[in-house]
């Protein structure tokens, strides 16, 4: 974890992994105020030592720094531009916060309402950078989490102390919103690679292989890849991964759901062709239809292995 | 390369791949006989050193093995089984062999023909392993192909010094019919990747990044794959891939569409379901039909980028 | 057509379809004042006989009846609800419109905008409707346009006798925003078949079966549809149809892509699982990046056509 | 029924379908000799009135014509080609058969077998058409079953008595294996509509339509097929089909995925592109993997029904 001189933060959005990163922030030195909707996170965080305000306002208040951590794309835009449905509503957390700010948005979201906020934010003077996470809820307590990075290089030098406290790795992708994109291609290509690998799996289990030494061929021929070399989705391959606790843990397939959403909408807005993706996320919605959502998505080779 | 003691070889098919694979066991030493349909290729294997039979059974005459690499099922069971249009022509070339030879079948074909053949290899007394091979003309040539084998392990031991000559990687895939399996299965994540990649790239790409930086990403993410970190389909991320010289060389569209029909008449044959390999060989299907067939497969990402 | 009280309407966007259903109700002596941004459309029609407003908010001026014709979702939000970008702005046409006016919406655009629309309007006591059609633009010329109409019962009678003459049939598919949803179900739907069609028209041909026998086979069988009937894909087989005239007129590949990208968007937002529908979608897309966009939509079948 | 002058028949295949089919032939006066290899069969058959033979070989002694109606291509084959295994047994029933009789297989199967069994059969001087049927077991009980035939004309007139005394629709689709093409391309297209059927109408769904409603208006406009119209896959909307029963009765899952599977299979022997067919297989190889595969096929709506 890199040393840096304590900043005030305000921390939105105490979630499963919102929590240990604000802690990891707090235990790094530096002055936290959080806050959640919901009083069972801020009590749960506050007796980890989290220092809790009342509201988002009142969390930003003296605060050098905002970050959040939001389920989806409406929470986040909510927050900081108001839900405009009455007039004092209008305008959300930015109207509270002052020029010269640094908002860190590390929600996965649609890259168009990072830029949304973004440009709202930089109207009121206040810089702003999307840095989505991978690395789930083990690497959110480790502060080991991957973080894909939008917005100018120089904003992203003043967020690095911070961010290499909850995070190990630090890409820079681009723009703002460019840190959601790579997000939601790389888990796009991961979602593919998973179903991909799990077919091929399937293909030669049902002609009579043995999955572990399949698996090990295509390791090392031109079929290598993330899922089937770090988290192989067939039982009894591969220990330490959901596969071998009966998919608990992990990454869950309503999230896999979610991303692949997120990359078919900016798909449909671009124009851009993403045959292979769109049968992904209908293969992993059938699956969730199926009463599968809550476990690990690589639970989706239980729909193509034979029973 | 190996050594070994030189053996008598019967050589059939000399095309791109089985030309300079018979050329490496002649120059490892064995007295290899070879034999194929076209007179041109003939002559131009025989100013390469290669002695020459009149015939496929001319040249399995005094052979302690016989080695196969031809296009397809059909020419397979041609060759051993005979077509069996007339009787003299029943049985094919196993009426030619005598027991305790050792046959190689190198051919990428169904794993049903691979085992139709070495069943009746078996009831004279003959000994088959299957064993396809990855990388391409290149790795022909240089000796380094991968195989991937079907058969009984001293079958395969037998087999080895001779294998070793032609190749740098061998996998023992289970019995007869599953170095085919292992290829196909291989071959279809690997065509499945290839698109999902091309897909990723090209949504960061018309989402305003840029694919160099967003396959870096991918790659130390969990998105990374052969296709990308070895093979990188985008134009200009990496150098002396089919993607540098304008898709020329490389593993032609059409025999990843080839390899592609062969795991799907498996799958159906099987009843395995395999939603995106099938969605995958109709697209390369389509890419093919636009005229593309003879350019490497990772041009299929012509099909999603924006023009 | 049907005889009304004439009634004065504004009518906003003069295309291809709007132009000829705003002639329409002019010639069923409705007092028609009307609007387009592009300055040729409006010389276009005004000799026509189309009166001319100088803005949209002079279009409206003195009418009792709204009815908008726009390309997509932005268009119709942009007019209705303003752009918001400035103070002045905010707010749109609605606050040009007086309580008690009627709008009849009847572009195709998504139905959470169309829903969006109809509740600002509602705020001002301003009743709508959205009715997008079908029929293309003979069907707009002729008056014989379908409409998809969702609304109250008692606004739909209200518009009736406008609807009708611009149509010859309406449905009413349920409450704001529900014409939209069956204008993109049956149009997905339509999609889907097309495709459909010519990948079995295209297989039996393969298989030296006369399309236009095989076609006969289905229509008497359980694969008739309306694509197969009315609209046959394959060149030769029936006359007057797009597939006849080298797919010129009709209804354009790039509007299908357009419908089905709103089926998708819809689709996505309420977690529908739509496998074919994306498939179609992207194959529509592969047919149009091939530059084959504003051929026919029948058109498709040249993608499985074999050379 | 037609009326004929009597002929002596063998029948052999009584399943669900065969065994109705061959009581039809005898009640209009044919002299029928039956068999089957379920002596439970045999026996339920007869007791109908049908006169059984011991053996295949037997039924065809002193028989004009020989129907066969049988599950699949390697029960036709093995049937009238044999299985090979022995000496004996090479030739199978063709061996029995005296040149100048007829050969009509009602079963669904492969188009190449059936070319090779008439190939075979040819060398013999015997004639054949292939037949396959739809209408279900109602419909061969009824004798109202639509054949689709494939074969010389002169062959389908001679035949033509005896298949309307089964049947009520006859299509000549081409040449032997035509009629099997022409039903395989059939399912394969109401495969796709089915599903795409169940997709518009789940999509309407969640978004608050009646499907129902939604139904009546795709019937109307340009959505209209056979698997909406007839045979509506909703629980509700239509009476008398599958879906008001729980999906009882009608036409199985697995009967579809068979077809599809026909279809998939001559797609890749032929090199057409089936992309949506390859999907719907999958779709369904899924549902049947869930344990759906007795259900009628339209039960497939379960896979996008929102529970």
């Amino acid at each position: 974890m890199a040393t840096t001189a304590p900043q005030r933060l305000a921390f939105i959005g105490l979630g499963n992994m919102g929590g240990p990163m604000a802690l990891n922030l707090h235990k790094a030195g530096h002055r936290v105020t959080a806050f959640d909707l919901s009083p069972t996170a801020c009590e749960h965080w506050s007796t980890q030592g989290l220092s809790m305000a009342a509201s988002a306002v009142a969390a930003v208040n003296d605060a050098d720094v905002v970050i959040s951590m939001l389920p989806a794309s409406r929470h986040v835009e909510a927050l900081y531009l108001g839900s405009g449905s009455t007039l004092e509503d209008k305008g959300g957390l930015l109207q509270a916060l002052t020029p010269g700010m640094l908002l860190i948005d590390c929600s996965t979201i649609a890259p168009a309402s990072s830029r949304r906020v973004a440009e709202a934010a930089a109207q009121r003077g206040i810089t702003m950078i999307d840095a989505p996470v991978s690395g789930g809820t083990a690497g959110a307590a480790a502060g080991t989490l991957t973080f894909m990075i939008g917005g100018a290089p120089e904003t992203l030098e003043r967020a690095r102390p911070l961010l290499e406290c909850m995070g190990a790795n630090l890409f820079h992708a681009g723009a703002v919103g460019a840190g959601q994109v790579a997000k939601i291609c790389n888990n796009m290509l991961l979602g593919i690679m998973m179903i991909g690998t799990s077919e091929a799996l399937a293909l030669g289990a049902a002609n009579g292989l043995d999955p572990a030494v399949l698996s090990e061929i295509m390791r090392r021929s031109s079929g290598g890849n993330w899922a089937l070399e770090k988290y192989n989705p067939w039982p009894g391959v591969m220990a330490n991964v959901p596969a071998s606790r009966e998919y608990s843990g992990g990454f869950g397939t309503d999230l896999m759901l979610k991303d692949l959403g997120l990359a078919l909408e900016s798909a449909l807005a671009t124009g851009a062709p993403t045959t292979l993706g769109s049968v992904a996320r209908n293969l992993y919605a059938l699956h969730s239809g199926a009463g599968q959502g809550a476990l690990d998505f690589s639970s989706i080779v239980q729909q193509v292995m034979k029973s």
